[in-house]
């Protein structure tokens, strides 16, 4: 078969996975019995008075018989789906139906996709706020930069439940737990690391916060959008990328790679040239997790660097860059101690949980699922692997104890949580 | 047991169904295999932008690759839930679990609820317009008159799906068909009928409406409100009362009541006196809805009427009139041939297939569902029995080929439909 004939029956399987045998991939069970007449009286009128006087007295009874604290929205306006682009909230549907699939198949959350179309961001913030209450968090998706940080902001003030950003911050706690296990495995220090990254979208900001929260020095972080390097003499640049802007006379990839010890690529494909490798300072690290084609290919990249480690997006790859080591198992806890919020403490816990997991000996099921004979700490292993199944109960119990010690739980830690 | 040990005992019961083993009713399933990571890549990315590609290309593929197509919101602000009030929407969400629960059982519908919290009726109307596409229909619930007229109308001239809300129509829809017959099996004619309308709320008005368009005048209903008949020289009407305002001096409930053929309370308990029930016509009918406790209890109607034909809402008594007769069906009908709208013709449809059926021979399983020995079309037998499940094909095919055949389908009639 040619590769186009493999990506020809690649997209046909693709289609008719989400058409048969029923369109799309989720749909509502009913987790009582609603058989018998008995069983309608208590589900709906008349019994159903008097959990709805229960939560009329007391709100916090909503958890006690509603499905609320089980149930995560995924909620997009398709200004950035994907690697496609702004395709609009309708076309955006599949992709928060999937992620709805993987928050129940990861970790048992219940997730329903809320697309939204809106004409301001105002009118984006007030739509959802107002529907918040109905659920237990939410995930915010595929929302174009710079109107991504200002509505999760905004979203976080409003809304009495935690709100989240999956492609920043999700993005960013897989890319810091991954990059903290090869500086470690590089013998550097993050403080003293000079930083590339290319992009500067949501992912990017993000990936460079966080990363600078577990210890990178901002000055050494040269950030390049489309025009090349972010620095103090542009005038172009959002809020956002501002907070980046170097004191720096460079201004291409090929400046600053120059001794650059970490690239990090959330750009596109094969932007990151072999001869710009070779000019980073010894044992680097790339993350290149533009997808499906990264910045640079890591066959081509190990030919030129043998003392390299690298990541990509890619599942064909070792270290693949996944959020989905992350956001299930983060909205697991924070849902499991109704934390108000998901704050820096918790992504923090979140990095250490997945960093550590990567340490740790591989259990046989996940070796097999992955189609390996062993997995070891170590250049082809900084992080687990999406399936491992490890992740549910060592992320959800450290951001749920992040969570409690850090004030944010509304509720106690369950007896034996995850245990 | 007492009768208060029997009402605690049965509070209970209903709060142990909502909390235990899970708090809630309702949950997400997944239709698609997420086993492998061969699924996940479809499910997800790489797989998931075919789908998103053909939407983006045309919108109407949404319905081929996404669950839209099944899946119906039961949206609420919880201002007027069940009989209890304005409660705000937080407490409103176990009867919009329960809705949805309903939607599931009885017509396959997948129904997910959305509580909203608004300052006006614009920001309302925004919010539920801004997530409409997300979903195949919207069904609204407990909103408190009249702004439940204006915000379903604006967002009937919104949505691109349809938009019903059911304490108005679906009520409408089961009471006509319930009086239809009844007047049938009196031998009245409806044209003829006085008609008085105990209530003025949004049920109210849709059955006094929805009868009109099958065949009542409108100068021979009386409709009252709290401060009694609505009359032509009132200054207090809203602009939906008002349409009900006659030209009469009667003023009172015992005025009206005299002579007439046809009652329908949808206002509190005990409201229509035994002597006012002796001043109305030979052979009258008396829907007496109000839940639980009706405007006079059938056995004490019929002890002074014995030519009388009584409803109500309770399923103790014959003849209930439960909307769960009409919505599941009347979005799987709608749905099914992708219906922009639920219009009167559907609703119509919906009405005559509701009263065809309780004419027709009963199944044994549905006398062994209602615990009775037999069925009989008659003054005990007006309506069929909510778990009757040739509710589903017959007023769900009788509402999709209305909508075919008044130019609202945007599909055909799937072959041997419901058949």
């Amino acid at each position: 078969m040619s590769d186009d004939q493999k990506i020809d029956e690649f997209r046909q399987q693709a289609l008719d996975y989400h058409a048969n045998p029923v369109p799309g991939k989720i749909e509502i069970a009913l987790t009582k019995s609603a058989d018998s007449a008995a069983d309608l009286a208590l589900a709906y009128s008349p019994g159903v008075a008097e959990p709805v006087r229960e939560i009329a007295q007391n709100s916090e009874n909503v958890y006690k018989y509603t499905a609320k604290g089980n149930m995560v929205a995924v909620i997009s306006n398709g200004t950035a789906i994907l690697g496609l682009g702004n395709l609009g909230p309708l076309a955006s549907k599949p992709v928060m139906e999937g992620k709805a699939l993987l928050f129940k198949r990861f970790a048992g959350l219940d997730s329903i996709d809320i697309e939204v179309k809106h004409r301001t961001i105002d009118e984006f913030v007030d739509t959802v706020a107002n529907i918040s209450d109905t659920f237990g968090g939410i995930n915010l998706e595929d929302i174009k930069a710079p109107d991504c940080f200002e509505i999760e902001r905004r979203l976080i003030e409003r809304c009495d439940v935690p709100v989240f950003h999956d492609d920043q911050h999700g993005t960013a706690i897989v890319t810091a737990a991954g990059m903290l296990n090869a500086i470690e495995l590089q013998g550097k220090d993050l403080k003293e690391a000079r930083i590339v990254c290319l992009g500067a979208g949501a992912a990017a900001i993000a990936c460079m916060e966080l990363l600078i929260k577990c210890g990178a020095m901002r000055e050494k972080i040269y950030m390049l959008d489309r025009k090349g390097v972010i620095h103090t003499r542009r005038d172009d640049l959002n809020e956002y990328k501002e907070l980046f802007a170097n004191n720096t006379d460079m201004r291409t990839l090929e400046d600053v790679i120059e001794g650059a010890d970490l690239f990090l690529g959330v750009s596109g494909p094969d932007l990151l040239e072999p001869e710009a490798l070779k000019l980073m300072a010894d044992k680097p690290i790339v993350f290149a997790c533009s997808n499906p084609d990264p910045e640079i290919k890591p066959e081509l990249a190990h030919d030129v660097r043998d003392d390299l480690i690298m990541g990509t997006g890619r599942s064909d790859y070792p270290n693949q860059v996944n959020n989905v080591l992350c956001f299930p198992f983060i909205f697991r806890g924070a849902l499991d101690v109704r934390a108000s919020e998901i704050n820096d403490e918790m992504k923090l816990a979140a990095v250490e949980a997945i960093r550590e997991l990567a340490k740790e000996e591989v259990p046989q099921e996940v070796l097999k699922a992955a189609g390996v004979e062993s997995l070891t700490f170590g250049k082809e292993y900084i992080i687990p692997k999406p399936m491992d199944p490890r992740l549910l109960p060592r992320v959800a119990k450290a951001v749920a104890q992040a969570a409690v010690d850090s004030g944010v739980a509304r509720i106690e830690m369950p007896e034996n949580y995850m245990a």
